[in-house]
């Protein structure tokens, strides 16, 4: 692992801690389970490098086995999220690239959201002010979105001549607002304002500006305060049943479900039930 | 068949009679092809038991027998519609069991909702006040979803420590209202009100309370008009279709189709309107 | 080809010009890489027949190889878009068919939505009034919809007593509005108000009944500006991910993506990017 070499963990599950890591390309930080990466060029609307995707990647990667992050929120500092692919830094350097090296880009870029949606942490994205191209694709990525009424998100690759199907955003965004609705943004590459995307299910909630970023927080502590388990295969469940269909479906959540059964969470639950009282659930 | 013996009916199909079925676990009438399931346990809130989710496995499936009834309306008594597995009588017992005993439960209330899809008969589910846990399934795997203002519906799994992922939530709830609505209900179990539900999709419609049975009936009692063969192979291909690609969607279709071109009752319409009639339909 | 025995054009790509095409069923024109196909018996409400369904099907077939249309406007005379399959001209006749009589005439209709999903420009259906049964199947078949408040959309093939799963409504409607909305639509056969189909994701807009079909034109021309090489892919893509994993479709954007970024008008993006001016796409 380039930027994550972790710190072992107790166990055989190869778990490690990782909420000490010393991002190098946008702020990190971690507290209570929670993780916040902080998207931080605020002068340029926080691109995307060529390094900030590859340390994207393997942060969320990394994910699969920290034993001490839970929840995920992913923002943008100054008031907007992130405007994408920087032109001079990615698309100047992509026009000078062979098949094999765009490959290599395209790849590496869809690879930031196969490891996000493989992470078993819910990611909660704050979306304010921009959020273009391919930071549009990270806030699709992401398991919760809640914007702002002066957010604007464009799925812009038409307007650098290129396709619509960027990073799985043919595949995801029908799913999320409607193929016909998705049709529309992917081919015009035209803004989705604040009000209209929540209308349309692309937001779960808009905040005001100010208490964005402590209500993604507040919303990823309650999924970081449990059961972090069961979270997690809601999240593989939601990935895997994506093209079964239903009856193959109903089976393996039958399965999974009896996973979650045998946890000891199940049991906290029960047993707090009985004492009317709040479960403490430990993630196992 | 453990509840539903049945009466042998006319022809090859081995059809069986169903409107005389006694119920043991919840209340069940029928009348002019509209069939009525109403859990009754009001003064809990219509929780679900082990007994009641068999009995509904085996009507659900004895359904696709059933030459008497065409749709099928559910519905809770008093002013709720389903609190889900009881607590004492369904979680208690499952912290008791062993892996093959949860796989056991898991696949029993998996085959509720895999025969209600199965069944050629449309369900209109009856929404008022709580729709919790597996009531919330209930709904979500009935056809045509009415709801009251005040219904409250919950997929709270996570409250007792489980995933979302249960009897298909991560499969069907997505495709109802969205792949980022139905995230954020089953990651946080928070309840959907009803003026939202209808917004998003998930209500077809909202009613008064105390018309809500009557207009879910009255709903029912249009499609048990027919043309009922068709609507049941209308169920189908919903079902079939749902991990197909689209070509091969549209072949299944074209042969679905001529099919029910080679049905009396697309004659019946065709004659119904040369002669600026209404059509009477039989289902054959 | 019955219909377009098309004009060679230059290049190995076996490419044709369309924009002369003389249409036998409907009007047609072409200008300025944007098509426009009227169905024009507006006595009628512009019903389909067998000839117009068959041209309609080698149109849009044909389209695969038009060099010189980049967008598709589909649109009904008068105020009205289609009725869908006339009753005295196409249902009766139906009646009379053997099995394979019947199964050639699903496949041929269902020929026509997959040449629409197959063919490389976006299609932009212009929609008001009366927009019924096989006419409803085109609107949802296109890309985009534009609407009036006015406009009627119905499936309403359970009224003539067949079932809602004609032409791929079953797999396609489910996705531009929800599996609830899209079951209730096929099962009822009842009429989807403007306001209401806007609501839903069915319309993209509504607009003005006299600024109907020139909102749909400005929105195709906008389209056929370009990228079209990369429109197409988009359209290409949204088709093929349908059933694929998320990894799956990851992958295949991945290699269309890198191809995009092989062509000429993405570097003319860039260009003009860098030199604060708008691209001019070729479609190369």
């Amino acid at each position: 692992m380039r930027y994550l070499p972790g710190e072992p963990a107790q166990g055989f599950n190869n778990q490690s801690r990782i909420a000490g890591y010393q991002a190098r390309n946008f702020l990190f930080a971690a507290a209570d389970g929670v993780a916040t990466i902080t998207l931080n060029r605020p002068e340029r609307k926080n691109p995307l490098t060529f390094d900030s995707y590859a340390e994207l990647r393997e942060l969320f990667r990394a994910m699969a086995y920290a034993e001490d992050v839970h929840a995920i929120v992913i923002a943008g500092a100054g008031d907007n999220f992130c405007s994408g692919g920087d032109v001079h830094e990615i698309i100047g350097p992509l026009t000078r690239l062979d098949m094999p090296g765009l490959l290599a880009f395209t790849r590496m870029t869809g690879d930031v959201v196969k490891a996000m949606r493989a992470c078993p942490q819910p990611i909660v994205a704050a979306i304010d002010g921009v959020c273009a191209g391919a930071g549009a694709i990270l806030a699709m990525a992401s398991d919760i979105r809640m914007g702002t009424a002066r957010s604007k998100t464009a799925f812009l690759f038409t307007r650098v001549g290129l396709a619509g199907c960027d990073m799985g955003a043919c595949a995801l965004l029908p799913r999320l607002i409607g193929q016909g609705r998705a049709s529309e943004l992917l081919y015009s590459g035209r803004s989705l304002g604040g009000e209209e995307g929540e209308r349309w299910g692309f937001f779960n909630r808009l905040c005001a500006p100010d208490e964005l970023l402590a209500q993604a927080q507040a919303f990823a502590a309650d999924l970081a305060g449990g059961p972090t388990f069961a979270h997690g295969m809601t999240k593989k469940m939601l990935q895997q049943e994506w093209n079964m269909g239903v009856d193959e479906a109903i089976e393996a959540e039958a399965q999974a479900q009896a996973i979650c059964m045998m946890t000891n969470d199940f049991h906290r639950a029960y047993h707090a039930f009985v004492a009317k009282q709040k479960p403490d659930f430990e993630g196992n």
